[in-house]
């Protein structure tokens, strides 16, 4: 990734990291428990160059781990890290908005699952704590916000 | 946006719309309040070209509304849409992630607030339904997965 934002802002944060078509698609694999290159390749359908790129990125972010596996051939295999366990709920929460707005009902494609429970969550208000009420939250300017930005940020509603 | 993922994934769907380093940008400004093409510009910084193209996304896909406001100079005005608004959840689990896992204890960018408490969420747990627990979720196959992703995703822990 490029990292193409400058500005002090955690979404643009983000961005500089999972902001293009590939990133969270290699996480997710990650997820499911994918660890070899030809693995991400066939999963995903990233072309090699671009696939060994984002791996790069992601290992030197902490979110993948490289660990030489020792053996001729695929030597290397990708290891999720708890960093990047950590995007978990953040993948859970996409499934389910997608699920809710881009497809049609009864087909989506993917379910998030209680694993203790098997119930299926239905929404992404599953997800929400739901002592935050319906009207839950708004963004502030935060302890490294920049001036134009705190300034900006203090007169949202 | 390309929607370069052909694979039935509900992630694959949402990175085909939201799978760059600008349409969350947009998005996050549409929510802070933006509506004009010069709003969007100066605040995300985009190129007018890039910018006019993924305004046009948006509004194809729903999440803005374009409006003509009838004024000479900038006659259209861009309005967030209920399916756009219901990405504010999304967006705080974003925050609130990058918060906790890109940036030095102190210099989070963004704060995101509950609105009727005032009180600070702290991290991405916070968001989170507490009755689900620490083991939370798993992702299986929909109604709508194809027969491999099915099979795939039908073996998960």
């Amino acid at each position: 990734m490029a990292g193409k934002h400058r500005q002090t802002c955690s979404i643009a944060g983000f961005l500089n990291l999972f902001g293009d078509a590939w990133s969270l698609m290699i996480v997710r694999e990650a997820l499911y428990g994918s660890t070899r290159f030809s693995e991400f390749q066939r999963n995903t359908g990233a072309a090699r160059n671009l696939l060994s790129e984002r791996l790069s990125t992601l290992v030197a972010h902490g979110i993948l781990e490289k660990v030489d596996v020792g053996t001729v051939g695929a030597r290397h295999a990708y290891h999720i890290t708890p960093k990047g366990e950590s995007l978990r709920p953040l993948m859970a929460a996409i499934i389910l908005w997608s699920n809710e707005h881009l497809y049609p009902d009864g087909q989506a494609p993917n379910s998030v699952i209680h694993r203790q429970t098997g119930a299926e969550l239905e929404g992404l208000d599953d997800l929400l704590n739901p002592a935050l009420g319906d009207s839950r939250c708004k963004v502030a300017a935060g302890p490294g916000a920049s001036a134009a930005a705190r300034k900006r940020l203090g007169s949202l509603e």
